[in-house]
């Protein structure tokens, strides 16, 4: 079997036939200097609008490189919409939330502050980068979207009636997971998870007061925050998303 | 509502009452150094065997510290008897699948040599420490049993037939993960991750071939493996393990 490099990255341009791509000088810097590809090594590329295309690599001037899109390799399939928001904690474990919910196919990373949340600051940049690395890695047709970080008063607020919110609720007196989630009716979604601190109990209160939450437990066990939230995402992929899809093949390889 | 400073230990010695253990170095210096624990300060012990424990702090000596046992907090309860059988992987994600694997509640962390393992030693003892301090924080009652590193065939050689194991596999071919879950007897049960190149074509023709292997897929996108491990084991504590206890309120908040 003829494996090429399998080399798979997301661009911001439009995907068209004979398109050409000029690349910024980091991805022209990972496929040559790092990956050491040379002229006409096949690429994947893809936008999160336009499906996965293949194209061959061309160095341009001493470090630069373009894209020539060759053929359609998978169009652009429909994904689960599902935000996960979460309170900011550790650098180390929120860049693994970012990367683990991308693996896991959310639609939206979207920092919340709540009342016990310790950290004033997210990194959007820095969340983007690895859920695009992530992506890459991972043979999804999209990004998540890394939306600013917002107060959780504000953002409920303004919250569209039909999205279902599920709470992982560590303060005892949600459904079981697989019970919650086998109920749920089909619709869009997001996963709420708490800072390591937990909810305040007033917060807890008001949160399971409104009208779309669905309040879940996952276990006896106390959960870190990156783990719950996890352990959520992939119960919601099997049992609510798209977990009975096969793997995806790699386009390349 | 009174909230003592929640310090948790696990410990090798039996528990009774009005015991008094003498402390190793290490958690000597966490709670009198790190911690700042002072003389009759409550700490909540476990060992795996005598259930939990509330047991007061007493300083000896300049550095020493042990432990009086005062009253039972919670008796010992069965767990789920699940296996994670994972190839050793980078450090950073070997990490971390112990500690996830201890909250989501595994009773055995198995590292497996496989054909394309790259990794050829794994440091027990420090996978050990991760196990104890991620139980120590889950309110687990138990940590799990880390085995030696084994070859995968030797392993399977002598496998017990009724232990059931769940073979994630991105090679495509396997039952969707919730409806495989949901299938499955009750009973003893093992998960097994292959490294991040994936099991070799021969590895994974023979292992489907198992009597007790239930290859199960995991869904469209295509996983890291640690990302697949903690992805299982969250699906299999919500439709086969203890997804369906409460959680655990905090022993001494």
């Amino acid at each position: 079997m003829d494996t090429p490099p399998k080399l798979r990255l997301f661009v911001d341009a439009a995907l068209s036939p004979g398109a050409g791509l000029a690349l910024p000088a980091d991805q022209a810097h990972y496929l040559l200097t790092v990956m050491r590809a040379g002229a006409g090594t096949p690429v994947a590329v893809f936008n999160g609008r336009d499906g996965e295309w293949l194209a061959a690599l061309e160095p341009v001037g001493r470090k630069g490189a373009c894209l020539h899109l060759r053929a359609p390799l998978r169009p652009q399939e429909a994904e689960p919409d599902l935000w996960l928001l979460f309170a900011p904690i550790k650098r180390a474990r929120i860049d693994f939330i970012a990367e683990k919910a991308t693996e896991l196919g959310v639609s939206v990373l979207q920092p919340v502050f709540t009342r016990h949340t310790v950290m004033s600051r997210v990194n959007d940049e820095r969340l983007r980068a690895i859920a695009v690395e992530a992506a890459e890695q991972c043979e999804r047709l999209s990004v998540p979207m890394v939306r600013p970080a917002q107060a959780l008063d504000t953002l409920l607020a303004a919250w569209p009636n039909e999205r279902r919110l599920i709470l992982l609720d560590e303060g005892g007196g949600g459904r079981p997971v697989a019970e919650a989630l086998t109920a749920l009716p089909p619709g869009p979604a997001a996963l709420l998870v708490g800072p390591e601190g937990g909810f305040a109990p007033s917060e807890q209160t008001a949160l399971r007061a409104l009208p779309f939450a669905v309040p879940v437990g996952l276990g006896p066990r106390i959960l870190r925050a990156d783990t719950a939230a996890l352990a959520a995402l992939a119960c919601y992929q099997a049992l609510c998303g798209d977990g009975a899809l096969p793997p995806r093949l790699s386009s390349l390889s």
